[in-house]
């Protein structure tokens, strides 16, 4: 062997040691995988990866992704071996409240980890849209001899990945689109937990992976690095295609028991990781030992790093002497700024007199007008653009080496949409929106946990959004959708009454920065509200407001609505005043907007006093007692819709201004 | 042309045209595929389908689901043509309220519907669980020269499904198990919503389902009656594999904008109507025109089915005489029946001194004991059946071309596990489960959701149901979950709190024939209420109840609580009752079951007057105003999980009696 290869192989040990004494420590984790795709991980870091450990944060850094996220410690001792800000107590604090080492990598927690996983399937295709945004970057801002963006996206990729569906949509479109910056490395170790693959897992990947359009490249030895380094190199060389390496491994490899389910999630016993020490030749103690020159050998990725980074910072000054302002505007949009002025005439786009208009159509031409001047808003839907008007007219399509378009066709693949889109906002840039019916987003629920749980600036735009898109039925009918969405920790839910209320849905979209934003709007037109009769839309930022009040008195009742239920709930409103009775209509269309308001505002909007309230929304009644109570009412769906025209279906389901202001009387006892 | 075949052209352009009518008068609707597939869909039904239209429940009829269900016309007019009851008014009603032809096929609905489509993908997937339960029942009950369970599934499938994560991960286990008798035709017509398949769609679909060990034949001419006859017969001649036909078909086939998006979803307009059936040599008068020679052709389809059921009805007979206890067996499981004494003896699995357990193992424990007289069970669980507990020892594994085993390997393939047991139901003979950790129903909502539609007596076992699964961390740790399955129509679910609930909650779900439900257990272990001092768990079949009172008097608080935090609202009570407090704790472990009791009952348990109320459980506290309203508190959680031991992370995140006794003091102004 030469001195290379023993190093190389010192190193790949010391990473399974540390996995396995970490897992062992903690007496809870999985072994098995960062053991068997060490090799895999340690020859693609060592001799390709693009990274600078000491700025996590350079925008051209190569993204790497652990998409079976039970391995974390394979991730966490080459972060911790190439110089992260991590050091070796963390890893001893594996899984413990409060370290840097949770069970599953987690974005923000750790210094390098690109993004979280360990829902299956995640990960391959948020890595798909870390390499669409890497691309459509590259397109919008390189210029001859000036490369500024240019980074491969790697990951490692799994057993359990390639069963999910989700991967199987984002493949098809990264082999659609030609990604070729997409290079994955398969862990195809032949285990999953109940057993061999076999049992539920015949197919055959590597013609899979080429029907998608995909190079594939093997099987090849996973414990190979010369063989792992070709396969790269030749995964890099083709300029056309993304590239998919299968590796052969062997899972919990040298422990007793490697090659088996018993190896994958549960420590190796003490007398297992001893046995696997002597199998490998490695010392008994000390536990998480690093040898020295282990530790300078994978150092040299800070210097290496520091010195690609400042190349690139050299770059990126020419650059920006040559084209000056695409330098800044870059520059901002990896900040995640807006520019000046980019709200500038929305509230301006529906004057008192327009038509009444679907809160779709209203928010397809805030979306335009939005692009004008927001760059970076990228975006399109899941074969649905035309009926959820996510269309963005003159700014051409993104395709097969078509990468200036901000228009995305994703397919008719919802959950990719969503993981795409967290992988674009992960990597910065861009502003990603994901377009589909409210009722599809069934299909994308992971992906959106995942962003709200990352805290990523994502938008969702969810249109036909209650039995009023009418004819197509109960199965295109949300009714639990709403309340779902809302009970999803940092996801804002905003379910405009009108155009007004959805230029100020957008805008609040946009401004929220700490996580994701689901826009809800309506298939049916609705009237667009009169600002100069009723409050101003801009209520909207505060998530709920007085809408209208029939009296300056405190009210004998509170009628609440979203959407275009808002306008249901006036209309009883101004039957009860009619009857003398004083009525104030709230239009609540963000409950998490308005749960954060200050004590007194909620308070000058829903007075505790007044407990006669009736919410109006055509969804489920669960949740609305949050602001009704127990001494309230709800007029709401209490089982699934129907196919008919859509405002049969409101007669037949009661959800109209008769059946609210009956229910506001009855609480009255009148 | 033969007589025969301008039969048929006459027969296809009669489906084609009584799908533009509909659309027309409807003025709304799918006009494009029916036309474009109706060739496809008639030589199937003509010279194939084995069914009978007078009885739709036949059990072993050939099976057929339009996947996309959008086309539902094609489906209809089928239906009307062969003799189902369904009139040609009903078709002249499409999408109307009250009509049986609503505008996606709705199981329930319409006799001859044999799944509710229209989310696409779920269509193709619950196809395939058709086909195991048709397996798995062959395997079970035919014997030497009698085969009483023999049908194919079919399907039209069409781009849309094909493009869906769910159709992948399906495809993938159909090929992996063999299932020769599952015949998919594949509607391949290049168009989609957005434009040509190509802008998203680039993959070649032959080579993928090759991939997945499918038999591939085609392309052929999807309007060649003669070739889509060959391919089926050659479908039916592999034994060994599924089969896909792939049929390049022309959507919207006559009208002026065939072959282009405009035909997918809306009217053809009059002109166009027009247009068509004179480029088809159609007469333009009277609109849903049906030549007495086609229907008189078509209603054969009676006098087939009719004579082929009779046949199967001897056979039975004859079956019955040889294996009388079979037969009677195989007959009451397709009623959906459970055996007498099913359930005896469960409540004794677990008597007062049974030490601590996970509710995940008193589930495993109350399941194999179920198995063992209720033979229908069957089910698996996506890659987790050691960590969800529900591997049937003894029963056997279920795999390629060994079909009698109960334990299905679905997988680490969520959504198609779901649709998968949703199709196990809608065939009938069997009661499925599908098991994963609670977080990922997130993956399999489209399909639960279908089943809760549908009414299917499908039951999900979703363990690691809280924080108290520990280090996984955030990603594993369910927060909305709970809330969101609450929020489905008509699925119930159910949280027991010890070994004891659990037993009741299995009992609820197998009595539950007319919806879904869900069990939702803890990884970690709990305490086993000793009933003897406690109320019974035979409560759980009421939803929720009293546990415990501290006094006979009025309570000052109530405390609720469901599954492990069950046992620190009873913790809370005892504390606040040892500070001469009046404490009630109920345990709450089925919303859905206790909003259906008698209003009397529910007060008895929650009396409107007691309005110091807490409710404690380890998830979001949105909904729990339902029973608390604005006076009570929650103790739950606000965001999401972190990894560390379960212990720590529940004092971390406050959810202990002592937090909760805390909140009542305080709502008690103590």
């Amino acid at each position: 062997m030469t001195e290379q290869t023993i190093l190389d192989q010192k190193s790949i040990n010391t990473i399974r040691f540390l996995a396995a004494d970490a897992v062992q420590r903690a007496r809870s984790g999985h072994p098995g995988t960062p053991m068997g795709a060490a090799t895999m991980a340690y020859t693609l870091w060592d001799r390709f990866l693009k990274h600078n450990p000491t700025n996590p944060d350079w925008p051209d850094r190569d993204r790497f992704i652990l998409s079976p996220g039970h391995a974390s410690l394979l991730l966490y001792a080459l972060l911790h071996l190439t110089g992260y800000d991590l050091s070796l107590e963390e890893l001893q604090n594996f899984r413990q409240w409060g370290s840097k080492t949770p069970g599953h990598p987690e974005y923000g927690e750790t210094p390098g980890v690109e993004v979280t996983t360990g829902p299956l399937g995640q990960g391959f295709a948020h890595g798909v849209g870390m390499a669409i945004a890497e691309r459509w970057l590259a397109e919008h801002y390189n210029r001859p001899e000036h490369e500024i963006v240019g980074h491969y996206t790697y990951a490692i990729v799994s057993d359990g990945d390639m069963q999910e569906g989700v991967t199987s949509e984002a493949a098809s479109l990264a082999g659609t689109l030609g990604l070729s910056k997409l290079i994955y490395l398969y862990d195809d170790n032949d285990i999953q937990i109940e057993g061999r693959t076999d049992i539920a897992f015949g197919e055959n990947v590597a013609q899979r992976f080429a029907a998608y359009g995909w190079q594939v490249i093997g099987p090849i030895d996973g414990n190979d690095v010369a063989a792992i380094e070709a396969a790269i190199r030749q995964a890099q060389a083709d300029t056309e295609r993304p590239s998919l390496i299968i590796c052969k491994t062997i899972i919990g490899y040298g422990s007793p028991e490697q090659d088996t389910a018993k190896v994958h999630g549960e420590p190796l016993g003490e007398e297992g990781v001893r046995a696997a020490k002597e199998t490998l030749g490695w010392p008994q103690e000390p536990a998480f030992y690093v040898p020295d020159d282990v530790r300078d050998h994978m150092r040299q990725a800070v210097d290496r790093g520091q010195a690609a980074e400042r190349a690139w910072q050299e770059r990126l000054e020419e650059y920006a002497e040559a084209y000056p302002d695409l330098a800044e505007r870059l520059q901002a949009e990896l900040r995640g700024e807006l520019p000046p002025g980019w709200d500038e005439g929305l509230a301006d786009l529906f004057p008192p007199g327009t038509a009444p208009m679907a809160t779709r159509n209203a928010s397809g031409k805030v979306l335009n007008a939005l692009v004008q001047r927001v760059h970076a808003l990228t975006g399109g839907s899941a074969d649905l653009a035309p009926s959820t008007k996510t269309a963005l007219a003159g700014y051409g399509d993104f395709g097969w080496h078509e990468y200036c378009g901000h228009n995305m066709h994703f397919g008719v693949r919802e959950h990719a949409m969503g993981a795409i889109a967290g992988g674009m906002a992960l990597h910065g840039g861009v502003i990603p929106y994901a377009a589909t019916f409210l009722t599809f987003s069934d299909y994308m629920r992971p992906p959106m946990r995942l962003a709200a749980l990352m805290g990523l600036r994502v938008l969702y735009i969810f249109t036909h959004d209650s039995i009023g898109m009418g004819e197509d039925g109960p199965t295109h009918q949300p009714i639990e959708h709403l309340m779902n969405l809302r009970a999803v920790p940092n996801l804002t839910v905003i379910r405009p009454a009108d155009a007004t209320e959805s230029v100020e849905a957008w805008r609040a979209a946009l401004l929220n920065r700490s996580g994701p934003t689901a826009l809800i709007f309506s298939r049916q037109n609705l009237p667009v509200l009169d600002r100069t009769e009723y409050a101003s839309a801009e209520g909207v930022q505060r998530g709920g407001y007085v809408l209208w009040d029939s009296d300056d008195a405190t009210p004998d009742v509170i009628l609440i609505g979203t959407g275009s239920e808002t306008h249901v709930a006036l209309d009883a409103g101004k039957r009860l005043a009619a009857e003398g009775l004083k009525a104030r209509v709230v239009s609540l269309p963000s409950w998490e907007l308005f749960d954060r308001q200050p004590a007194n505002y909620r308070e000058s909007v829903l007075p505790a006093d007044v407990r006669v309230r009736v919410a109006v929304e055509a969804g489920t009644r669960l949740g609305w007692e949050h602001y009704v109570g127990l001494d309230g009412a709800v007029v709401g769906m209490d089982g699934f819709g129907a196919s008919a025209p859509a405002p049969i279906l409101y007669e037949k389901f009661g959800i109209t201004a008769e059946a609210a202001a009956a229910v506001a009387r009855d609480l009255l006892g009148r």
